[in-house]
C-alpha cells in the first residue's frame, strides 16, 4: 500500500526587489489567488517571457508562476556538485523550501500541495535552471571560480518547480504538508 | 520524429441553464481569463463539490473547470459501447467537441491547446462520468432502457478533460489547433 506523501516547510521566503533573485525569509505568509502576499511575482496575469517561448514576448497569460518550490536536498546535492559548502533556498530566489520531498524537482504537473493553514499550492512546471541563481553564489564564495557559470549544469531537474494558489490560507516554517499527485497517465499517440 | 499534435474543433457549446447539463452550439466564442463568455461555469473562484473531495465542500478554490472538452471520436466509441446511434457532444454538457486527437481524455494536466484566435487553454484533469449526460441520453432515446446508468461505465476514460484558460482570445468552429504537451515525468518516491 502507498502511504501518504508529506514534506515539511524548511523556509519561506518572498522576493521583494527587482534588482536581485534573492528572496528574504519570513516566518509565515499568507497566500491568495494572486499568490504569496508581499512577493514581487503575485498576481493573477504576468507578461510572457523566455521561459515560454510559445508565445509572443509579453503577451498577458495567466500567471503560473506565482511561487518557487525547491527541496533542500536536491540543494544540497547542487552544493556538492558545484563543490561549495552550501546553496541557500534565498540564493535561488525560492519562494518554499520543503524537506522529505523525494525528487521534489520530478513532481508531476497538477500536484497539489496542502498546507495545515488552509493554502493549497498547485505544481504546474519544472523550473529550469538559469544563471540568476549562478550570479548570486558566484557573490557568496568570490574566491571560488566560474560558479555561475557551472550552476545551470549542476542544478538541471534539481531546481524545484513553479505553480500557483488553488486555495488561499496561511502557511508557516514548520507545517507539515501532505502532497495528492494527478493519477498516472502515458499519453502516446 | 515526433510530428505536431493537432486537432480539429467539431463544435463549440456554452452551458446556460441551471436545470440542465445540456449546452448549446454557438459557431465562435470569446474566452475570458474566467473561462468562456457566457457560460454558466465561468469564473475565477468556484466553490467545490463532490469531484473534489480532499476539500471541505462549498470551500472557494480556484476555477480549474471553466470548460470540458471532449472527443467526437470518444463520444461515437461511447455511443457503440450503449448500442445507440449517437451521443451528441451538447448531451454532456460540453464546451468543445474536438475531432482528430487520439486519445483525447488521456491528455496529461498542463497540455496546452493554442487557437489561431489566439485563445490558450490548459489541461487540468480528466473528466470522470457522473450520470447527468446519462439523463440527457436517456431523454434523447425514452424507448431503449437503463441507458442512464450505463452511461458512467460506457464514458470511464471517454468523457473528455476539463481545464481553464490561459490567454484570453476567440475560438471558432472549424479550427484547427496545436498542443503542447509537457515532458514526460515519471515520479516515483
Amino acid at each position: 500500500m502507498k502511504t501518504k506523501l508529506t514534506g515539511l516547510v524548511a523556509g519561506i521566503y518572498i522576493g521583494q526587489h527587482r534588482y536581485t533573485i534573492e528572496s528574504s525569509r519570513v516566518p509565515y505568509l499568507k497566500t491568495t489567488f494572486e499568490g504569496f502576499e508581499g512577493d514581487l511575482h503575485a498576481g493573477l496575469a504576468r507578461l510572457s517571457d523566455v521561459r515560454v517561448p510559445h508565445y509572443p514576448r509579453g503577451t498577458v497569460i495567466r500567471n503560473t508562476r506565482q511561487f518557487s518550490m525547491l527541496s533542500v536536498e536536491e540543494l544540497a546535492e547542487i552544493a556538492h556538485a558545484m563543490q561549495i559548502p552550501e546553496v541557500l533556498p534565498e540564493w535561488a530566489g525560492a519562494n518554499l523550501a520543503m524537506q522529505g520531498i523525494a525528487n521534489l524537482t520530478m513532481l508531476p504537473p497538477s500536484t497539489r500541495i496542502f498546507f495545515p493553514g488552509e493554502a493549497v499550492l498547485v505544481v504546474d512546471a519544472e523550473n529550469m535552471p538559469c544563471t540568476g541563481p549562478g550570479e548570486v553564489i558566484q557573490q557568496h564564495y568570490p574566491d571560488v571560480p566560474k560558479l555561475l557559470q557551472r550552476f545551470p549544469k549542476a542544478a538541471m531537474h534539481k531546481r524545484g518547480v513553479v505553480g500557483w494558489v488553488e486555495r488561499e490560507g496561511y502557511m508557516a516554517e514548520g507545517d507539515t504538508v501532505w502532497l495528492l499527485l494527478p493519477p498516472k497517465v502515458s499519453y502516446s499517440y
